[in-house]
């Protein structure tokens, strides 16, 4: 039910197809957040319109509101979210590390307080299997323990032997929850740590590597607060230390400069909540510009769309003027609107990606697109 | 380029067709408020294909922001809002007038201070003409005085009085406008005082038809807080006093029972901010349970469509423990599929109200429907 093919490659940069139990992705593939089995202010038909693959929810958050069992009870995450596609759940880790100060992690897992009501709870490896299970998504994701970017070495390296004890006990939960109950086929992603240590994240992949034959990999504790340049050079060691015919993960990332620097390094699946969180401040990608601020007052009466390269929905039927003024009178379909253009650029960055990794051109293109996409940007 | 035909009428309620130079509108017809140039959260497709004909803007609004000067730069409401259709545009006099403590009311007009940034305006008459012949939609509305519902009958005098003074004035600015510039076709509807009256409805709409022929009617100073009986009465006195083949618009209402109640008086013409607010707050109108709260615990794990008998978007799509979870969730996709099943739930009584009274069957069909509606309303 699940496979990875490798279409092309250059250099490092892979153009590959990731085939679930409900549907393939072409990679490289941005996927959209949907928290709560809804991506934020958009259906999912704007989400398919827009060229998504695969989407995203988030295990901490419907695990708390619904609840996963009710979800199960309505029949998945699919059938909640109206999302025919390819979906993943996280393993909630991430979320429950960042609740600083309501949390306490010890061997066994992660005791946490609800953001929403403060009520006490706990994740293990295996409850967190139980839950993704009933949630339902293609693809569930372990439970990792993710320290924070510029974390000490000891840090890194006590999470490191942390994730892949708790590796093993996802991988044997999920393994019996496979065998004891009728219900979707899923596949295992461990998450991969070890910060910016190059022999950490070496030994690490390695380990991982020998505790299974894994369907992809999460590369996980990027992103977090490290310098660029550290986190492109991660990517280099992993890409030694991965098998090249597995997926790559690199959860959350990101912005578009950084999306096109992780695909030249090997990676060919990523999300975040930037473009949505974006719309949410009026800021949106242009190919031409750089990122720009709907505010700002040059836009007040241009009547030209946001990105005139671009094929989106909002681009093709409004201009900047409303749009501006969308945002300065803080109208909800502004929040809408600009969403579908930012999650739209960064799902045809992939899409050109690919197509350029298959004419064998996309080097030359991700650097003209990083030098024009930069040197504007540096100009607002 | 403006006309109305009668089609059918059953007692006082009436099947007719406003054309405009932007369409033909089929009454009765309610009309969802884009008060800034978009209906709250939702696209302008979707009040299209939620089978809305008319489109409010507000003229305060739209005059603070983005400015009546810009839109009409940018091609007029509707090349800002991308609707295409009739629209109207109220007088923004209900919104200063609403401003209590911050505006001051005199003969010659109203000065006030911007909910915004508190910034000085004044409306005069004249202005108000010039604002919406800049926004050019095709229904301009006279700015009038309202009161407030229980004012005395003196205060409801004067407010005639001054409100027939500024429809001479709006008049003579509204035709002078029309001959000086090239510009949108629009009609000027005077707005009806007299509070709950019957005399003063009666003298006030008799001296209101003296000062023109008019295309129509916008009834005001109702919905804002007197008694319901008082506001049956009073249009049943409007009824009489007002000639038949002119639209009568309603302004402010309203809920479904008092849509119905007002069809059956002669109204043609319908607006309210009900349908997206009570969307915000997760409220929604049903044809067998009345006016429910998604929030109630009992829609946990109902998988059946909000409403049975709705033919829209979201019931089509959508179960009801779906709805719930986001409206619980505040997710911003709650307040635009209960906004677009809340004003397809109007616009579609207003379409069977209009089927009925073609066959006559208009009377029995009301007494029915507001019997099953209020009934159940009354046990949430």
């Amino acid at each position: 039910m699940f496979d990875f093919t490798l279409d092309a490659a250059e250099g490092s940069a892979r153009a590959g197809r990731f085939t679930t139990p409900h549907g393939e992705i072409p990679t490289p593939s941005f996927m959209p957040v949907g928290t709560l089995g809804t991506v934020k202010a958009l259906s999912m038909e704007e989400v398919e319109a827009l060229g998504a693959r695969m989407v995203l929810a988030n295990t901490y958050h419907l695990y708390l509101r619904p609840g996963h069992e009710l979800v199960r009870s309505l029949g998945g995450v699919h059938e909640f979210s109206r999302w025919r596609g390819p979906m993943l759940t996280d393993s909630g880790g991430y979320q429950v590390f960042s609740l600083a100060g309501t949390r306490r992690i010890h061997d066994d897992g992660v005791e946490f307080k609800s953001h929403i009501d403060g009520s006490a709870h706990s994740f293990t490896p295996e409850f967190v299997m139980e839950i993704q299970r009933a949630l339902g998504a293609d693809v569930v994701m372990a439970f990792d323990e993710c320290p924070p970017g510029g974390c000490d070495r000891a840090t890194a390296e006590r999470a490191c032997a942390r994730t892949l004890a708790w590796l093993e006990r996802c991988a044997k939960r999920f393994g019996e929850l496979g065998c004891e109950e009728p219900g979707p086929s899923q596949a295992l992603f461990p998450v991969l740590q070890g910060n910016v240590f190059d022999d950490l994240r070496d030994e690490h992949a390695r380990r991982v590597r020998e505790l299974g034959e894994w369907a992809g990999f999460g590369i996980g504790g990027l992103s977090v607060g490290e310098a660029k340049p550290d986190m492109w050079r991660t990517l280099e060691v992993l890409d030694d230390a991965l098998p090249t015919d597995r997926p790559r993960y690199l959860m959350g990332v990101g912005y578009p400069d950084d999306l096109l620097e992780a695909i030249a390094r090997g990676c060919d699946l990523f999300d975040c909540v930037a473009p949505t969180r974006n719309a949410r401040h009026g800021t949106a990608w242009t190919s031409e510009e750089g990122q720009v601020n709907l505010k700002a007052a040059r836009f007040r009466d241009d009547t030209g769309p946001l990105d005139a390269a671009c094929d989106c929905a909002t681009c093709g039927r409004y201009d900047r003027a409303y749009l501006r003024h969308l945002v300065v009178a803080g109208e909800w379909l502004a929040m809408r609107l600009l969403s579908i253009h930012n999650l739209r650029f960064l799902v045809r960055l992939g899409e050109e990606a690919r197509s350029r990794i298959g004419e064998g051109s996309f080097d030359g293109w991700r650097r003209d697109w990083l030098q024009r996409y930069r040197k504007e940007g540096s100009r607002q």
